[in-house]
């Protein structure tokens, strides 16, 4: 590894329109590559013009699925710095997640450099408008022109860019959540804590239900009792009840998310209780119905906070917080953007500034 | 879709040596791909030259993993008929699959024809010698570039050709499983029933454990009581205990397999007992105290038939019919490669031809 070769893209695109970005649909000019070989390790760090990978039709990713990703943003501040949000978590989940998935480890300095190198190059894509910023989407993927089943001996390592939109265009809007009761996203011994595309794969079924239905997302039940909530979506979830803040613990099966490690740590230096337990469905809706269910959050790296407004299990439908966003989601929400886009003091050390 | 188009490969590739084909390693001349476009379907079907695939990095397959694939094989009689072995319930399969991942089903009838036309078209890679055959692998890919999670709007279908040795180079080998008490490969309400990537990725792990122990596969347990027995690496298994032949039903978590179903209707056939329920892992170690364990398979695709020879279960470990194959595994083995290569007669209906 070590030094990282640069190739100047010589046909840059014109930019999209700021206020139409939307997420995930635009990407940059450059992109980050590096290839894995067995016996010679990550070699061939590289930032090349954005532009379509050739694979063999036989690459294992295609076929078994060993593929990982992070996905975190830099922010451009109104005094034209450039911020990261704690990339050093995405890293060491990226390695864990590799780690589930028998993908060789990187080395999360460097790679922490090399986003960093690459967000200087295309430092002229992220967007300043209110509530938008550049989404880094590193990802691994299986490359061995193999069809056994086995872990991949060569992998490509590869970062891009895509200069996102505000996520609320109008205003945080929440959300109506239908609980999940037949299909399940993971369980214990499964690969649910890695961030891994199989994870995203076994959940689609599930949301396309729920939007058929009027749902923007699911709410996921543990895949033993179907009992205790996991995830929202593709976010940890937070429910306020009677004054404190409940999330589900880090079972194995859930994501151990960023945004829900910062929104915890932001709660206890604000002496707001917050419990990461077990937290049962019939338990939330208990305290609904006895009038202490106070808010409900989804939290993750797209949104940052989204608020849940109603939640509907089989043909049981609660309205949360008379479907507006809760004052203490509003606060985090407020907070955690205002640290990421330095408005605010990062009193927690959160900010990682891309030098120049 | 209809016609299929055709690009000859003006550079054909030496075909490998027979005697040293191995497994999913080499491929042949050309490949068949289809794309699927939301409002237009799938289309442009056509054979091209073997070559990479073109896929913007932001593809979704390398995201999101949304991927399924069938394994089935083409043999090359003595009379120099060339036989597929009960396509159609791969393609019902397939499209089973890909209700489970929201993929667009496939034509099933267009898609067996598809096969035989590119079969066709390199019928000169079909291996003759003793136990080698030609793997065909048809896959489907998420292709939408987008990082939004949903289901995709664009996919590409292929199918490739490997020509493969065979599995038991020196005569079958029965193999020692571990039982996987740790981790999961797939749970009830999951995705288990789909021929997935994702669920090939959740076993690696497993995998690598169990071999660095000594091992070849793992024996997967329920995810729920982790009590049950579901696979055997990524194989169906069947256990006879006394006379009777055991295997897991088809409980949602563990795959339709095509030679699991071929073994059931063949020993029904011959009035072998055969029972399709829940087995637990207890349930085979007490039979084999009381001696009454006699015969230990996987069936799949690739290996028909892989007796198992010993089975260890924590610090448990048992020896089954002092490792070797039994009587009952080696008949079905014997008949099911006879019939797929046209020795035996075809008394199901099973194979079917591809005229030349």
């Amino acid at each position: 590894m070590g030094k990282i070769a640069f190739e100047q893209n010589q046909h840059p695109k014109q930019k999209p329109d700021q206020s139409k970005l939307g997420f995930g649909k635009h990407f940059t000019d450059h992109m980050f590559i590096m290839d894995y070989t067995d016996g010679k390790g990550w070699h061939d760090a590289r930032i090349v013009p954005y532009a379509p990978i050739a694979l063999e039709p036989s690459s294992m990713v295609f076929h078994y699925g060993q593929a990982v990703f992070e996905g975190l943003k830099a922010y451009k501040t109104s005094d034209n710095e450039i911020l990261l949000f704690r990339p050093d978590k995405n890293m060491e989940r990226l390695n864990k997640s590799n780690d589930r998935l028998s993908i060789p480890a990187i080395d999360e300095e460097f790679m922490i450099e090399a986003i960093k190198e690459l967000v200087r190059v295309d430092a002229d894509w992220i967007p300043v408008e209110e509530g938008t910023s550049l989404y880094i989407r590193p990802f691994i993927i299986a490359t061995e022109p193999f069809l056994g089943v086995h872990a991949s001996h060569n992998y490509m390592f590869i970062v891009i860019l895509s200069p996102v939109g505000a996520y609320y265009a109008e205003g945080i809007q929440p959300v109506k959540i239908n609980v999940e009761s037949h299909y399940v996203r993971a369980v214990r011994g499964g690969m649910g804590s890695a961030k891994t595309a199989g994870n995203y794969a076994a959940s689609l079924r599930a949301q396309v239900e729920a939007q058929e239905s009027g749902y923007s997302q699911v709410l996921w039940l543990d895949g033993i009792e179907k009992k205790y909530i996991e995830e929202v979506g593709s976010m940890n979830v937070f429910f306020k009840v009677n004054g404190e803040v409940l999330t589900p613990e880090l079972n194995g099966s859930i994501l151990d998310g960023v945004t829900r490690n910062s929104i915890i740590a932001l709660l206890k230096s604000w002496n707001v209780p917050v419990v990461e337990r077990r937290v049962s469905i019939e338990e939330l809706f208990e305290a609904h119905a006895n009038g202490t269910l106070e808010e409900a959050f989804g939290t993750g790296t797209a949104a940052v906070i989204s608020p849940i407004g109603e939640l509907n299990w089989d043909d049981k439908n609660i309205v949360i917080n008379e479907g507006n966003i809760g004052e203490l989601s509003q606060r985090l929400y407020d907070t955690v953007t205002g640290i990421q886009r330095g408005t605010l003091a990062d009193t927690l050390g959160w900010t990682v500034k891309v030098e120049k």
